[in-house]
This record gives structure tokens, C-alpha cells and sequence, in this order.
């Protein structure tokens, strides 16, 4: 396989190096030149020649730059760029219709999008394991050839991501909510800092730091996107904005029951969102057992839970550095928790539920 | 020094923990006898004897409880539990306002709050490092006793944390904006998934994850903390829900500039945030050197900087898993990027500004 990638920033450059490490061979393009040296520098491909054709080609643009530089490609040479095309914007529709408009061949043309990125920007900030796990939506457009669907198909696997199917609306519609809005509501928190007396933001801890970090993103690129998804985007935030009033009223009239609730539903929503690696936690029972930090251990604890004929679903372990014990916490069926528990006090296991 | 842990949550245990970590005897308690049990378990200490006098007593409880379990720590046997006494509840004025109505002895307090915290809470989610680096803030009241102070500097040093003095009220109107507004914020974000289609949090990326993390966090707890610093949280929260609502106005409108200022001054705001480890960020030029993953790499890139005359301030390594070079990007005032340039260039680094 051969791609080129068009555009040398965050996502171009790190979908370059993961190719790279399976092996495919990659041709790199930039409007500037510096940012696609770094990434010829970094390893993540050849400089593109000037006639060759590409198997695919990733266009890593700006959402509003994607399909004129995808119209360019494909009237490269006598044959285009590449075979088949994707670009991987945070927004779908726009590219999609500009595409259409231009005149573009959407036969070979899958636009696509890694949910995947980082607060900082630029081909200095790429890693090959960008999409390792993650998401990466595909969303066909109704002339999209099979051909180019399981090429782009087998492109977003070699990366390590999960190919998700969708079409342009519904992918539109869902980032507003998971990737757009909170993007403005973290800038919106962070802008309070801004003046902040200096004082303040030395007792700042890590759950700052979490909740503002994405709004250190590029504003000129996010400015596109939310432009681009203005109304969905516009509607999860004016939700947003109605609560944070509300549960500011309530505070300023002594009635915090109001802010529970907005707490109790945030907590709800959290709970939904899948681990990094996929798979919506379940609704399961945590029993936490005392382990020490021994070769055999956990054996030993998972023989006593099947010995009791319980199942565990799920383990993590928490342990403190330098400390000789740990603990696991074992999920299970909340119908097996007692029996577990019971099972593990009998044999001498340090257990809490 | 002996030390007695009043409360075996995250943060009691953690605290535990890390003196433990320095050879101190800690003494535990809690109203939960198996949250007590399990923090033993972990080895974060001994049961609390029924009669016998700690240095230090540290009131590891959730606000409203902290004035009542220090009257009853002060009150207890001929001597008291402890000579000195701290809390590290996230809101100060109000448990020194009640320890005062309560008549407790506040020579022997001082009011602290570790601005450190996970998502999870209980002993099992306790770690030893949990302070390390942190800011631990100290609040005398004007009767706390020099000695008293010095006793509980010491702990906060001894867990790793940075001690950081100041008083009640300026504590509260600050946390108000670092930490009590961003957890409702959080939770209003968090609150919108409640009821999406699972379809979106299909596409949830880490962006999400980490803008609603905190509001995972314990309801009641934090419905505790958030009613008693109201007034200055609900400043916060109403500019926030201005600034939202406004910028959903604007998206809808079809004018995205005033976005684009939100996304400004929330990129500055950010960018005030000091480090985990303390130091806010400087007005430096970042300038970025492809090295290769070899020893002595850094030291040849050091040294070429120095014989270039040019002060590197900070240096940050960029590394993509299994690549054999990364970036290296460097921190220098201003007026010395371009001489840094030219002189890595001419010796046959591959940079970038």
C-alpha cells in the first residue's frame, strides 16, 4: 500500500508515522514547507514526488480547505493523486456538500474522522499511537464506492482505531455534543482564569487543569469547526448554559437541592462514557479485597472467586507506590457480591464491599 | 511524631500513607468501622488506641463534620487526642466558624486544604503520592499558635506538598474559581450525556473524558462544599452561563467571532494554569529539534547551545513510542530563538520555529 498525506499537522503526520510503522510506504505534502521537513525529519515519510500515484490519499487539512485541496488531488496528473480519498475533519457535511459543489468525484472519496487528538498542534506534537483503540467515524457519502469504503476501511484498522460507520448528519449531530460543545464550555471555564489574581491559580490541582486542558487548542482551527456545526453545537450549549445559571441561583438562594441533582445526572452521564478502549462500564457490584503485592497473588484470588462459582467481570488494581499491599477491586453481578464476599472473608482475604 | 488520622477516606488515608512512607506512627479512625478496617489492612496504620495523646491530629471529614469531630477530638480524655490540630475540608470559613461556636480551643488548630484529590473516593483509591508536589493550604485563624503552625508545616512537608499560607476567606473565593465552579461545570457538561443515544458516546474521545472526570466525583460530598462557599461559586458559574449562552447566541447567528474571542481568552486562561509540579509558564519561544533516541544526544544539543551563547529554559521531549527519533523543544527568551536557529542549523539539526 501507498498513501500520501496532505497536510503535515497533528493528525496528518501521526497517521504517517502509525502507517509507517506497519510497514507502508508514505508520501508527505504541506502548504509549509517547514512543518512538512519536520515530518520527513521525524520519519513519517518521503517528500511527495512530483508524478506517482498513491493507493490513498489522507487529506489532513482544515475542515473548510478540505475539499479544494481534494478537487487538486484528484485532478492531479492524468490518473489523480491517489485511487481513493479520505479526509479526516471534525466536521462532515461541510466537506461533503463543498465537495459535491466543486465537482469532485465522490465515487472514490470516503470522508472520515479520527476521534483523536491532542491540546497541542503541529507535526512535532504527532505520535504513532494517536488512534491506538480509538474511534475513527466513516461516513459514506451515498455515491462512495465499496472499493474505496474497504480501503479506507483497511487504512483506519493499520492505525490501530475502530472504524465506526455513520453518515454525515448523525456524525455532525454527535460530535456537537461529545467533542464541540465541551470544547467551548472547557474555553468558557478557562476564560475565568484569565484575570484571575495569581493567587488563585496557585491552588490550582489536577481537576482544573483536566477540565480546561482541550481549551489550550488551536482557536483558529477550532473557530472553522464550531462555525461549521454551528447549531447543534449552539443547542447543547445553551442547555449547558441554562443549568449553570439555574444551579447559580439556587446557591445564591440557599437551596442547594437543585445542584445535587445536576450533580446526581452529571455523575449518570459520566458513567456512559466508554472506557479509552471501548466497552460502556456495566452496571456491576465492586468488592475491594487487600492483596500483597506478590508474584501469585491474584491467581490465588481469582481460584478463591471461582472456587465460590463467582464470576468477575471486571478487575482493577490500585496501588500505591512503594506500598508492600494493593487492592483489587473485583466487579461482579451484584446478585454475587455477597456469596463472593463471603467466600473471600472465609478465607482469610481483607475484603470490603 | 505520632500522628492520628481522624477519617479514612481518599484523603486521610493518603495522608496516612505518606507519613508511614516516612517512618511517622499513625493512628487510625473512622465512624465507618470497615472504612477503618481496610485503611489497616493497606498498612496505613494502627487502630486508634482508646487512650493515648498524638502530636497531630488530622480531621480527615466532610465539612459540616469537621468543627463537631475536632470538639470531641479536643475534649477527649484529660489531654485531648492531640497537642495540635488541622482539617484539609475543602472549605475553610465554615468549620472555623462552627469550631468558634462550638467553643473549641483554636490555638491548637490550623484550618489546611490539600488541593489534591482523585475522581474516586474511599481508602482502596488512597495513594501515597497522592500530595506529592501539590499545594496544601494553610489557613491559621488569628489565635492558632506559632507552634501549632510549625507542627502542621511540617506534616504538609512531610507528605510531599508545598505549604502555601493564607487566610480563610481569600482561600474560599479562590477555590471557589479553581476547583468548586469547575467541578459544577464539569457536571453540567457531564449532564447532557445523561440521556444522549449511545451512538454519540460512540464517538467520545479523551477530550470529553477529561472535561467531565471530576464530576465522577461523591454528590453528597461535594453538595456539602458547594453550599458552603455559594456565594463566590455562583459568581463564577453565572459569568460562565453568560459567556455560553452568549456564545451559542453567536453560532446561531451565524457570527462566530465573538467565539473565537472566547476561544482566545480561554486559550490564555489555560495557559496561567501553573504546572503539576508549580511554575507558572513564561513568555518564552519554543523552538523544535529533531534528535535521535541515543545517549548523549540531548547533552550534544545542550552543548551546542551553549557554545551559541543561548540559556535554555525549559526543554520538553516529544516522543513517539517505537520511533527512533522525537522532538526536543526547546525554551529561550525571545530575542535568542533566532540565533539558537541559526546556530543548530549550521551545525545540522533539523528544527523548526
Amino acid at each position: 500500500m501507498r498513501v500520501a498525506v496532505i497536510g503535515t499537522g497533528l493528525i496528518g503526520t501521526s497517521v504517517a508515522l502509525a502507517l509507517r510503522e506497519q510497514g507502508v510506504s508514505v508520501w508527505l505534502a504541506d502548504t509549509d514547507p517547514e512543518a512538512g521537513r519536520l515530518a520527513v525529519n521525524l520519519g513519517a515519510g518521503e517528500p511527495l514526488p512530483e508524478t506517482a500515484t498513491a493507493d490513498v490519499a489522507v487529506i489532513a487539512v482544515p475542515p473548510s480547505a478540505v475539499a479544494a485541496t481534494l478537487a487538486a488531488a484528484q485532478a492531479r496528473g492524468s490518473k489523480g493523486l491517489a485511487s481513493c480519498y479520505t479526509d479526516v475533519a471534525s466536521v462532515k457535511q461541510l466537506p461533503v456538500t463543498q465537495a459535491r459543489a466543486l465537482g469532485c468525484d465522490m465515487t472514490s472519496y470516503v470522508p472520515s474522522h479520527p476521534l483523536a487528538g491532542r491540546e497541542k498542534h503541529g507535526p512535532a506534537a504527532a505520535r504513532a499511537d494517536l488512534f491506538l483503540g480509538r474511534t475513527w467515524a466513516l461516513c459514506p457519502a451515498p455515491e462512495s464506492s465499496e472499493h474505496a469504503i474497504a480501503a479506507i476501511t483497511t487504512l483506519v484498522r493499520m492505525c490501530g482505531a475502530v472504524p465506526l460507520r455513520t453518515d454525515a448528519a448523525a456524525h455532525d449531530r454527535w460530535v456537537a455534543l461529545v467533542s464541540h460543545a465541551p470544547h467551548l464550555v472547557a474555553a468558557a471555564m478557562a476564560a475565568r482564569l484569565e484575570a484571575a489574581p495569581a493567587e488563585a491559580l496557585d491552588l490550582a490541582g489536577q481537576g482544573l487543569r483536566d477540565v480546561t486542558r482541550i481549551a489550550a487548542g488551536d482557536t483558529s482551527l477550532w473557530t472553522q469547526i464550531l462555525a461549521a456545526n454551528a447549531e447543534p453545537v449552539a443547542e447543547v450549549l445553551a442547555a449547558v448554559a441554562a443549568d449553570l445559571a439555574e444551579a447559580a441561583r439556587m446557591l445564591t438562594d440557599g437551596d442547594p437541592k437543585s445542584v445535587a441533582t445536576l450533580l446526581d445526572v452529571g455523575q449518570a452521564g459520566v458513567a456512559r462514557i466508554p472506557g479509552k478502549h471501548g466497552g460502556a462500564p456495566r452496571e456491576f457490584a465492586v468488592v475491594q479485597v487487600v492483596i500483597r503485592d506478590q508474584p501469585g497473588e491474584l491467581t490465588r484470588l481469582f481460584d478463591a472467586a471461582g472456587r465460590a462459582g463467582v464470576n468477575i467481570e471486571d478487575v482493577r488494581i490500585e496501588h500505591s507506590p512503594g506500598l508492600p499491599v494493593g487492592v483489587a477491586e473485583l466487579s461482579v453481578r451484584p446478585a454475587e457480591a455477597g456469596p463472593l464476599l463471603a467466600a473471600l472473608e472465609a478465607g482469610g482475604w481483607p475484603v470490603r464491599r
